[in-house]
């Protein structure tokens, strides 16, 4: 019975995240899931990915937090349309939540829509939320054993992005491993080594990112013409 | 009717977390529940306490996790008697998990059980387990900002370990706003800062621990006698 029930729901969110990519599609916005435990750097890469791209892309932002305005307060310094979710205790982000927040932004002004979850590696890579990618990030201190221990994230992830790079000398982090036992769940993972604080690496997730972008722009059904 | 479904497991749950806790205190064992983000050190102050402890104290340890029994073999090593879970997807432990883990433990050679929780810093603040107490460790990789965005777990706990001091030089971590913001969620909350590596308080921590464990003794309804 147990089982039933929670069959129904991921269901039941796999339609309303259907519904969110049609949408999304309608209007040629390409879509990111950003996810990693408490404190990955999320918001960090996030506004990276803005600085870099903002001239080139009209970028949107979803932050979903449990409860506070902390992220969305930084990106909104950027000058960039950004809707905060709170959860109120939720652990995830579901495509509910996302359909509701849509209505708080102009989807005939967006190009990139990127979506912070909730910080938390198990719950949120249950969820689709209409996303056309997921993307997590692994942080050094966090240490080469969460793959082993957190399977389901990276098999969902198409990129995953190594982050704090920079503080390789200072934590025993075993990079061989984790790159391992994460392609051992996934063979197709992008793997990404980066430093947000000394922006090392950031080039290459960018380069990836506009390469998608670029491509579902050719490929996806044209937006509503003007 | 959403919320009403979630009281009755919640409900559900309180009342297998007492019976637990009325088979603990029947032994005599004082339970700590440990909760932290993935990789911010629980299994590594397990280990710690542990080698710190287990001269004076029969020690047993149960570890969650999703899947994987990397953090068991750890404790194993240590010749210490440990039972790991694996919730097979599930985000934290309830009192039913831990309740069929005892079976497999000695519970009339035990003086103080240590409950590793599944990696992550929303969902098991939730779910009580039949614990003395809650232990949760926030690491300095993490940020200060985690508090404000994480509040149940601050909330919850009856002490934070702050790990990865050592890690201060090299991170944006501002332990005062840290402090502060899980103090005003928690005016009661310990805050003892460590370094796993180094060591450094790691005596702060122990001495705290066998104090209550020793005022547990002294108040608890006497174990069954021989």
């Amino acid at each position: 019975m147990r089982i039933s029930v929670v069959k129904n729901v991921l269901d039941a969110n796999d339609r309303i995240a259907g519904e969110n990519r049609s949408l999304f599609d309608g209007k040629g916005i390409y879509v990111i899931n950003l996810m990693s435990s408490p404190g990955a750097g999320k918001t960090t890469l996030v506004e990276e990915t803005i600085e870099a791209l903002k001239g080139k892309y009209r970028i949107g932002v979803i932050e979903g937090d449990i409860q506070d305005t902390c992220d969305a307060d930084r990106i909104a310094k950027l000058d960039i349309p950004v809707v905060q979710i709170n959860t109120g205790g939720g652990c995830h982000l579901d495509g509910n939540m996302v359909r509701e927040a849509l209505t708080s932004l102009d989807l005939d002004a967006m190009d990139l829509l990127i979506v912070e979850n909730v910080g938390n590696l198990v719950c949120p890579a249950e969820f689709k939320i209409g996303e056309n990618v997921k993307i997590m990030i692994l942080s050094t201190p966090e240490g080469a054993d969460k793959p082993a221990k957190y399977p389901l994230m990276f098999q969902e992830a198409s990129v995953m992005i190594i982050n704090k790079m920079d503080l390789m000398p200072y934590v025993s982090f075993d990079l061989g491993k984790a790159r391992k036992d994460a392609l051992a769940l996934n063979p197709q993972l992008k793997i990404i080594e980066v430093s947000c604080r000394t922006k090392e690496g950031l080039d290459i997730w960018i380069g990836w990112l506009q390469e998608r972008i670029e491509a579902y722009r050719k490929s996806a059904p044209s937006p509503a013409g003007p």
